[in-house]
């Protein structure tokens, strides 16, 4: 099975929204369920500076989807190293690669080109399938987050999970003014 | 030395910039050096819907301040339930009962008003003094985050603490509906 990964476009918005309609795609997230797929029109027709979202599709068809987005929403230059992990594959499609081919686009984008040094995202701590993916990645269990978020009638916990690529002040000038 | 709380004004915009001017309040928080008198004018005079700001003011000086600031910047309604916290107060009022009066406004406010069950903040892990403060409001570190922001050149790492105020799920209709 050839999976493709490439850039969201906003003629994906239908295939994401019909992707978010799927019980285990809204609750191992954030998202509610019964997406709006206008409301995903919307979102991908206004793309967010410094949000880069892809697809994963297999013969045309869109079967997942995943973003790195800034840490900080207010554009905080001291956490420019950072950015954050979302991700969601339809349980029909859960076990067939597709977040892993995902996972290395995302890896690959922030090491490669956009010079992130810390990745982190957020998980329920019940999803031992994507956690399992993660730690490939070089994620680690970072925290335990009680009654973090609403699901289907409970509060649920969650892990966030830090890959940090580099550590380390490497100053070749030397820093005179901080300490 | 008596301690008064109030909301913030717009008016507070000086102090709260020269706050921020005092180097322990910007590296104890996610604040740039050399803090814009404009910007903060412009902040409070606009203040953001769902944020609640305080001051702490001994004899009309203000002295420190904190707020309650919704968990999801986009108003997720899965996170509803959920606040965060930020606090500042420069160093020449620091131990003198400021943090204190400004953690119980913000407890007292959001669990006797905002009905919020969570409360949740990230603090550099070599800040004992407010560690200590916030373990006596009955937070607990939650995760420890690895070069989670720069601070005077070096990555710096954070802890994330919660306070969890309410567990379980009562449900005096049986709901159905959800699993």
């Amino acid at each position: 099975m050839d999976i493709v990964v490439r850039r969201v476009e906003p003629g994906d918005y239908e295939a994401i929204a019909h992707g978010f309609a799927d019980e285990s795609a809204y609750s191992g997230t954030l998202q509610l369920p019964m997406p709006s797929v206008e409301m995903w029109r919307k979102r991908l027709a206004e793309p967010r500076e410094g949000h880069h979202v892809f697809v994963a599709c297999v013969e045309g068809q869109v079967v997942g989807h995943a973003g790195l987005h800034p840490a900080s929403n207010t554009g905080n230059p001291r956490r420019a190293h950072v950015m954050s992990i979302g991700m969601a594959v339809p349980s029909a499609w859960q076990g067939k690669g597709v977040g892993k081919a995902l996972m290395k686009t995302l890896c690959d984008f922030a090491d490669g080109w956009l010079n992130i040094t810390r990745l982190e995202l957020t998980v329920f701590t019940d999803n031992e399938r994507a956690i399992a993916l993660y730690k490939k990645f070089g994620f680690e269990i970072e925290g335990t987050h009680r009654t973090y978020a609403l699901r289907a009638g409970k509060y649920a916990d969650t892990y966030s999970m830090g890959r940090v690529r580099f550590k380390g002040d490497v100053h070749l000038v030397p820093n005179e003014g901080t300490k």
